[in-house]
């Protein structure tokens, strides 16, 4: 195996990569199904069908290797494409954000991790940092791009912004568990647009 | 007993309605301490000093006990007064929230239940009725009194105004885990008045 690794390192590159993503998808499908609690290495090692060597190598312990497949997978869905409007960016957010919240996988693994942050703040704060951070990092650049095209305030409250965008969906899928279809997300953006102080621009 | 409660149906009611407030505060130190999940009707006998019958006399099942406890304790918490004006009454609305989403008890509870309710529909819907509902229904007579002083237009989109009042919050102390001062709520609320379309009255 050093051999091969030695001869053909693209070859193996690839080969760990593919693990990986097998190891990712393997701890996605555990959280959804048993919950972050009841999450062994064992099982995801099972599912992902590698050794339980392969886990540890790359990382020490369990709340590692979920905040990473956690991150890998909600991280990308935050990036929004510059539509050339701030109306246009908002309705891309919350539709790229209805697709994080109810994606069949993901729709289970979101309030039980939640549940279990609020008893283990170490878990909350790796979450925190791998997970929500980067995805703010993403809707503050969205907003950045408004206030240069002077479709936004200078003094913008970016954090309690961030807040009004992600909050109301949330509450609505995530909480009260009732739906939202395109035209629910339509007039979301038109109260969003008016609640950030949104200019026209000619 | 029956003797004596022919004799003081008062003083028996009384006894009742002790028993019945112990029993709901034993439940959520329960829910609070162990989760929905491992919930039993025995602890919460023992918890509040009555016999098990006691709690089958008032409810058939876990699940409805659980929903009158988080009912009782939940929706009068949703009663804001008159304060006279939209501002007031927003304000007042977003500092109740604050007060039942950061309640010791309750922060614990609040998402271990979404979490249960997320893998339990039977649950998720008593506790939108019981709790959700009659908390929505003390919001939206909130608005309508707005658009009888002429402050929101009539179309109000009232389902959607509730979740733009509840969800920034919520998602901010209950899923960021980030703290809300007297400050934040007078940002939001000012935020909140523009989403919500408010006009000034004279």
């Amino acid at each position: 195996m050093s051999e091969h690794l030695r001869r053909t390192p693209t070859g193996a590159a690839v080969l760990q990569a593919h693990k990986t993503s097998a190891i990712t998808e393997a701890v996605l499908d555990e959280l959804a199904e048993h919950g972050y609690g009841r999450l062994s290495m064992e099982a995801v090692a099972k599912r992902a069908g590698v050794g339980k060597s392969a886990l540890y190598r790359r990382w020490p312990a369990k709340q590692d290797m979920v905040v990473a497949a956690l991150s890998e997978f909600s991280v990308p869905l935050a990036e929004v494409p510059d539509t050339g409007s701030l109306r246009g960016d908002v309705r891309a957010t919350l539709g790229a954000l209805h697709g994080w919240l109810t994606h069949p996988r993901f729709a289970r693994i979101l309030p039980d991790l939640a549940a279990e942050a609020a008893r283990n703040p170490a878990l909350a704060r790796a979450v925190e940092q791998a997970v929500g951070e980067p995805r703010r990092a993403r809707g503050a650049e969205t907003l950045a791009r408004a206030v240069g095209r002077g479709e936004l305030p200078e003094d913008l409250d970016v954090d309690l912004a961030l807040d009004l965008v992600a909050g109301p969906l949330y509450w609505r899928l995530s909480v009260r568990r009732v739906e939202a279809g395109e035209d629910h997300l339509d007039r979301l953006t038109e109260v969003l647009l008016r609640a950030l102080g949104a200019r026209a621009t000619s």
